[in-house]
């Protein structure tokens, strides 16, 4: 446990810097790292974990190698070009444990840019919060594992135990980012993926899949239009179909620890469509994207087929031969995980939230998808997901909340301190910083 | 009325050219004259126009001139370079009556071509069917109109009215064409439009609306997808109204002359769909293309309003003040029209078709746009629309039957002969064809 003083040093320090840290993470927002444009995101996150003198890493995803995981999602881009960045940071003598500090640099198309009130990529500062995509989901976090760090070294004290930083591509589509990490070797004793958690701990989350739904037939002029076979109105019957699959998980989630008193666990979110060519010819083809999700203990596999027979069903409610109902996966098949209770990780988590929030760290069990996931159930790592308060990530005017985003950053920062150990910098150093 | 000799001689010319009607037509069919991409047909037809010796006229479409007139449809794209083609035959004295000879150039798009059995551009003859896109709508009757003239000439007789052939674009997506040649002046004392009509008349159709319609609202993570708004799931919901809407009109077809007895006279087509951005994220925004019907006599501007009042009705059962639906009109603002019955064209063409087909000539009426509501509307001229047995108008493997072509191409010979009259061609000419 780390005595007051050390903790007083360690988030003084945070505080210290914190206008720094706001400065340096609005320079990452303000690089659009959508996906497959993550490359000038990552050349400013290498630089700044390079100034820090940590040993380097970056490689280009493999899609082939990634291909043999069971954790991969199938990819609708190529890789060419599209890297993970990690820093490790190892000390002279390894008497702690070891940290991988997690997060995603890759950030969700903004929609509709006359929808927000300002630039997606300004990363304004109003009223307490920062604005911009990525702002929450996960920049701030990003920010603030490097910025941790920096506080304890600014405290004066080394960190006794290895730490990987870890900057991941393809967190919003696949989870193949993280992944390629974890096949890279990377392991550690805890990891800590500061996502936009509303200043708790995630203890459970879902499974996600997918997949691209296309409903195809023969067309005719609309005069025939009782002869024709339209895409469009049959898509919404699929959908519809789709739904009452929807509806029988969310009523199973007694069954599943942590879901009991979640309100609607299993989320199927029909996010893109596309179809028909011209409004007067009845549409021979319609196309639509859909995000399921899955209960922790599900296999993807298990999943998959129910939602392919559901399908195959719904086809047939049709009314025609001349309907074709096909599904193909395009990105994240991927399984839930739940944070097993009682981890020192855990424990220390607690106490250190403790400390920075004055309140009793709470658990909860989240709808959307972790990377988490992946270094749970793949690498046998208890995961600390856990960030800061935000707003309308995947909407309009995303934003983090700033003091959300100090604490959150002190936390990590005695976690930092108590996980890995800390000894005292000597005294020819301690004035650099 | 025509005597048996004539008869006989134009319909054995009709056979004659017929080889060479089919190779034409063939050819006019591979130039894939989608939208604002008719000019290299229109070049074949004005060379072919110009050939018989006609008084040419080609002009670009002007929007802001069409923009006046009460006919005239939005257009969504720019007419640079986008032209009508007349070709005028003058009698060197008239005495019969003057005669358009209409049909349109433009045909709509193929649709996923894989799903066509050969190249929708290639024109192939199979059992007795001819192949391609606008094989049947409706390159077949631009190729008729012409080979029809050429027949009563080929059988050494001259009209003796005036004849304007018009080949006209913008018939699949405004009427925009055919209204810009009324507006040049051009008039006749009679139309025929050989769309494939079954080789029937066309009594009564139908007038069109083309709209899209655009549901936006307040997208989030999928995660918090019960507190967002889907804007694809919204509009199947506003759809859903606009289907209750064409349900009413349906059950008023009994006040409507020529409607009774069509089973389904009004269709909204919902023929193209668009929203979204990414799998995960709550859509925000989904725009669809309508085609709606409405009955002759009913303005389309009460049309409009209807099916405004409707969407913002719909709007309002979102059950959320986020969303927002909107409304533009984007081709065809068009009313439908009436053939009266009793013209003395109409006499004319029941006469010539009963020689051709040895049955009386059929009307019916059509759920389906025509541009001969330009004509009869706007230039109070008897509009005859009546043209070759066609199969997947608008679909995959469009075709057109080649006997029924040969029958319609004699009877709108007949037609000419009759309605404007023949001379005989003095004998040092004969040979010449």
């Amino acid at each position: 446990m780390l005595n007051q003083d050390h903790k007083d040093r360690i988030t003084a320090a945070v505080d210290a810097a914190f206008d720094q840290q706001l400065h340096f993470t609005g320079e990452l927002i303000r690089h659009p790292s959508v996906r497959t444009e993550e490359g000038s995101a990552q050349d400013f996150l290498y630089a700044a974990m390079r100034d820090r003198g940590f040993a380097m890493d970056r490689w280009e995803l493999d899609e082939k190698a990634l291909k043999e995981h069971i954790g991969y999602g199938p990819s609708t881009v190529t890789y060419d070009g599209v890297t993970n960045v990690v820093g490790t940071f190892t000390p002279e003598m390894e008497r702690g444990k070891s940290l991988i500090l997690n997060g995603h640099v890759d950030v969700v198309p903004v929609g509709p840019e006359d929808q927000w009130n300002r630039s997606p990529w300004d990363a304004a500062i109003i009223d307490g919060w920062m604005y911009g995509r990525g702002s929450g989901d996960m920049k701030a976090g990003l920010a603030a594992n490097l910025f941790a760090f920096d506080a304890v070294r600014a405290a004066g004290l080394i960190p006794t135990g290895t730490i990987h930083f870890q900057s991941v591509v393809e967190e919003e589509c696949t989870g193949n980012g993280s992944l390629s990490a974890l096949m890279r070797g990377y392991t550690a004793d805890a990891v800590i993926i500061p996502e936009p958690e509303e200043n708790m701990l995630v203890r459970a989350n879902v499974g996600v899949i997918w997949f691209k739904v296309r409903v195809a037939g023969k067309p005719t002029h609309v005069r025939e239009m009782s002869e024709g076979f339209n895409a469009i109105d049959a898509s919404y019957t699929v959908m519809e179909a789709l739904r009452r699959l929807e509806t029988e998980w969310n009523a199973e989630r007694d069954e599943h620890l942590y879901f009991e008193n979640v309100e609607h666990p299993i989320n199927f979110n029909f996010g893109l469509i596309r179809g028909g060519d011209w409004p007067s010819s009845v549409p021979a083809w319609c196309e639509f994207d859909v995000r399921a999700a899955l209960y922790p203990g599900v296999p993807a596999e298990k999943a998959w087929k129910a939602i392919t027979d559901c399908l195959q069903e719904s086809s047939k409610s049709l009314g025609t031969a001349d309907a074709e109902v096909t599904a193909n996966k395009t990105g994240f098949f991927s399984e839930g995980y739940v944070l097993e209770e009682g981890s020192t990780a855990e424990l220390v988590l607690e106490r250190c939230h403790q400390d920075v929030f004055d309140t009793p760290l709470e658990t909860f069990t989240t709808p959307g998808y972790l990377d988490g996931r992946v270094f749970t159930l793949y690498g046998n790592m208890p995961t600390l997901v856990y960030g800061p308060i935000s707003e309308a990530i995947h909407g309009f005017d995303e934003r983090v909340n700033i003091e959300s985003v100090r604490q959150i950053t002190k936390s990590i920062a005695l976690f930092i301190a108590e996980w890995c150990g800390v000894s005292e910098e000597e005294a020819r150093t301690q004035n650099r910083i």
